[in-house]
């Protein structure tokens, strides 16, 4: 990990404490902790992890030097794999604040993605961290609508829409609702 | 690759005379051939492979077992991956043919996504092969509008839309177009 990432990362993983924070992710039971994009057990994946920033979430994540599209620049879907986990996590992370509960208590809220939307605005240059942020647009029902950004040095180079919905029943494993 | 995947792969690649067909990407020239979606020197890469198929173009991709999301289904970021590269191929060989010229030939063309829309419909269960349809919805200056389905056993799993353009000046290496 870079230095710089390593610092930014840092700094957003303390709470106002110094004590380091679990992830969003971190909360997901094992058996929903394989998901390539997430997964903190799924070594082959890209594990990302998102944390609450104040109203809007934020996730970092560096390129590994084969996520690229043309030389030089980053793989779009990559970007597009990062605003999907960011976002289902963010949902249910939002769904407990929202009912008044610490995230990863019972019932286990999980969500997968109906839509995802990405508008790349620019090309992303290798190298650099990525910065992924979310905001929730809409809370109704089993549905969360979430608007992500991806930043690079202050820039927004994608934009991203996801329609997030709680995980269906045919899929859970026992104790979630 | 399962042997079902092979069979079909196998009788997609062969033209009317029997003989092996280029997929769209292996005309990609070798400085352009590193993308992590559709890169044929990208070792780490997913190397899917676009053909015509008719009207349509058509890829075949099986997810590796690491490509899940919940345990038992393939990971969406995978398949809004497989979506983008399948339908920025479909777009260059859609211009080559409009155009009347060979694949590959020069000026060579290259696109690059301007934005991706994928609706997921069903789960998708692992351990099958994935069917990638593309079909060029419109060809207009320097964008190619396309629309992609993802089939496994004859369901559509999932929709997509994707904008193509043409590779920015800045991104290209000489010879192109």
């Amino acid at each position: 990990m870079p230095e710089r990432q390593k610092e930014v990362y840092g700094a957003k993983r303390k709470g106002k404490n110094g004590v380091s924070r679990k992830a969003f992710q971190d909360f997901y039971p094992d058996e929903l902790s394989w998901c390539y994009g997430c997964g903190r057990l799924n070594e082959h994946g890209l594990r990302i992890k998102s944390f609450w920033d104040g109203e809007e979430s934020v996730a970092y994540y560096t390129p590994e030097p084969y996520h690229i599209a043309i030389p030089g620049y980053v793989y779009g879907g990559l970007i597009a794999s990062l605003i999907d986990c960011h976002s289902t996590g963010t949902a249910a992370a939002a769904v407990y604040r929202e009912e008044g509960r610490e995230i990863g208590s019972e019932p286990l809220l999980r969500f997968v993605t109906a839509s995802l939307h990405v508008d790349y605005l620019r090309p992303v240059r290798f190298g650099l961290p990525l910065e992924v942020r979310g905001k929730v647009k809409e809370i109704k029902g089993r549905k969360v609508v979430m608007s992500a950004r991806v930043i690079v040095e202050k820039e927004i180079c994608a934009l991203g829409e996801v329609v997030a919905v709680r995980l269906p029943e045919d899929m859970k494993p026992e104790g979630m609702i």
